[in-house]
């Protein structure tokens, strides 16, 4: 199998230029238009997207089965049990038979290495819908959540914190920060920092975008004059066995209404969910007037939608036409 | 989140008035001559169905997810093993974000307050396909397949008994014979007699619509002179630690040859599925002639049309327009 | 439930006559054809496909369930998970619920009894996605790739070697081989081959279709001349057990270039995969360019909606059609 020569795939925000980013909002905002006057946009019809998940989901798995779904296309669902990968069969092996069929490749793992794997193999293009590293369809939409709330799609200047623990989800928010332009701001503890790769390169990127990225291990410094108050779950799955430890270095990274406090009047709260209410989120913050977790979650759909019609336009993937015959 | 002032749920049969089972039945006789003559109903084109099963599911499963396609619309599976419910993440949240991007959602779980909780968070319509205390897509069910049999939609004053255990399927048996004045009777060990709740709301409603509802410990008097015997397995899921304690007391209310000849020449036997064979039903009887148990399956596939399309129209909502554009 | 008069199951490849292979490959010709040029094949729109696996799969799951969707239909995946086949529910009353809503069954598992089972008690057609003795989807796509790669329908005399256990993969292939007029060869170690039953079958067919059928212990026998050589995994599902027994008496079958180097020049390789690398087939084989494994795995889409459309015109299964009123 060699890929195509246009294929592109998503599994990193660092795959994607400022005019890349343009292109997926543009295709979402357009998909969200009709989906929200209940007009159809079967774009995709007959398209098949394979969903491989190495980790529980809710979010991630309901909103691109349904979002192919409003596409006009189908879903396969392929979790670890039924099919073995890195056991019963190889990943290169997996990767080269979904390959034969279908059009689209969502896949959720641990290990970036397998999902490079998988993007090398099929020619079809690959999503990384969340691993150790990044998380980059959360990052597309949590911010295209806010440009629904702002009624705008210009989020250039607008200032954001991330409170907790520099990972997956953090390095994708400060990666897309650096590419729309925006104000980022990470507080974290001593040695949870995000990684040095996705620091050094959003710093770059952001001497062209006049994006600023700041990271601190002073959550007040982070928040203060932040619209957007971000924080994410402490120990992510696969890290449950640190879960003492970090409560206890966490616990001063609390989005409280405190710390809320420090931040712009009217701040919203974010979260990716599931969260855990009372630690890294206070009750009154997440069930809070100000809190924008559901449109978030919401928004999951409709960035991905775009996700998906603009990897299909690349790599030439069109949609299966009525037989007039 | 706050409800739609229409919002209907089916939590429990007597969440229904006379007018709505109309209006059910209504829907799902008209989508049942369709598919019988396949003719293609998209009615709810574009919607999205969400299932939650705690519980294991055959029929239940199948026929919602069929039913769903068959509407024009797809069904996403969320099964506990997938989103952790009420341990990775809270029921409420849960809810809160399937309703994001759900048209509907039906639930089997042990517990009604979980039920309750997703209704009350979700602008959706929620179903209870199954909770320790009702059954009630079940009960429209097996109605709707008695009228198809008899050839009439009219179903007062017809005698049925249902002998066993007192139990979910029981009760919304019991309340919806009430509100199609029916004559109603059931036979179950002491102790085992359906809930308080359900036999006083079920008296208080037969009062109005002419129905007949007994409670009796003993079978014969139950099935005498009834048209169709009902039973249920003994030990329903999550009893099976009492199944011997159970087979003891519920031996003499099997369903077999012998109580069959107590009731109407010709009486129906019935069962919701699955069975134990040689428990609380003989194979004699489930096999035999006046067997309609695969008719009772068949219109679960009906019924619960007809009940999406009611909730639906409930709701405001309606099928994706096709794009003139 | 009995059997509408018409209707046909795909149990075996001893099911099927020669017109009957031809009448499939002609569906399946057709199928593909308009799926390349990605033109929409709705013929079974409306239909539902009940999926029973009671074992892994990857290529069987997908491929069907990719399948009826391309057809316009939807389908139901019903792991033994969530049904409790024989244990929560008997055989026969899994078929005869499954029977009133779904218009084609697919059933992965060991025995064929159950596979018989459900055939005998459902009026839809079943289709065997693999049991212990037979793989009769797997037999077709088989030869099906080989006819798309060689650019001819006919594969009269072609001399195909199967080399490993003679097991279920390879009794289909030579049954399918003795219909189709083929040049079929299996070496397989001593005890391992393949059943008398389907050898018997095969020469009594290969008398009447000029097939030649020739059962060795000698690998190098069987490929000479062969213009294919195929082989599967030595210990298939259900059989880890006796793995490292198998590693020893299968070494001499292993399908590396040494033997590909008896074949004819050009040979190709086949393996229905999964496939152990470094046991019964070399990554220099496997990966090499004569190697058409994925090849295989894409025709299982295209042979299986052929056999779907075949047994659907069969059983006088026909699309919905859309609403005029």
């Amino acid at each position: 199998m060699t890929k195509t020569s246009n294929k592109r795939d998503l599994l990193s925000i660092m795959d994607l230029s400022v005019a890349d980013v343009e292109e997926i909002y543009t295709h979402a905002f357009a998909l969200k238009e009709k989906h929200d006057a209940r007009i159809a946009t079967p774009v995709l019809a007959g398209c098949t997207l394979a969903m491989i998940f190495e980790k529980a989901s809710l979010r991630t798995r309901s909103t691109f089965e349904i979002g192919i779904a409003q596409l006009g296309g189908n879903s396969i669902d392929l979790s670890n049990l039924n099919i073995g990968m890195g056991t019963r069969e190889s990943v290169e092996d997996i990767a080269r038979n979904l390959d034969r069929w279908c059009d689209l490749i969502m896949f959720r793992t641990f290990s970036r290495d397998r999902a490079e794997v998988v993007a090398r193999e099929a020619t079809a293009p690959v999503m990384n819908a969340l691993t150790d590293e990044e998380h980059p369809c959360q990052a597309l939409s949590d911010y295209m959540a806010l440009m629904t709330i702002l009624g705008t799609r210009d989020l250039s200047g607008f200032p954001i914190a991330f409170v907790g623990d520099g990972n997956n989800v953090c390095h994708s928010l400060m990666c897309l920060a650096a590419i729309m332009g925006m104000d980022f701001r990470a507080a974290t503890p001593s040695t949870y920092e995000p990684g040095a790769e996705f620091l050094t390169w959003s710093m770059g990127v952001a001497r062209s975008t006049g994006a600023k990225i700041l990271v601190t291990n002073d959550p007040v410094e982070a928040v203060r004059g932040a619209r957007a108050v971000y924080t994410d779950i402490w120990a992510s799955m696969g890290q449950e066995h640190e879960h003492a430890e970090r409560e206890r270095v966490f616990r001063p990274y609390q989005v409280n209404t405190d710390l809320m406090a420090q931040a712009e009047p009217g701040a919203f709260a974010m979260h990716d969910l599931p969260a855990r209410r009372g630690e890294e989120i206070t009750n009154e913050v997440i069930d809070g007037k100000t809190s924008i977790v559901y449109d978030q979650a919401e928004h999951r759909l409709h960035a991905q939608k775009g996700i998906m019609v603009w990897l299909a336009e690349k790599a030439g993937v069109h949609a299966y036409s009525k037989d007039e015959g």
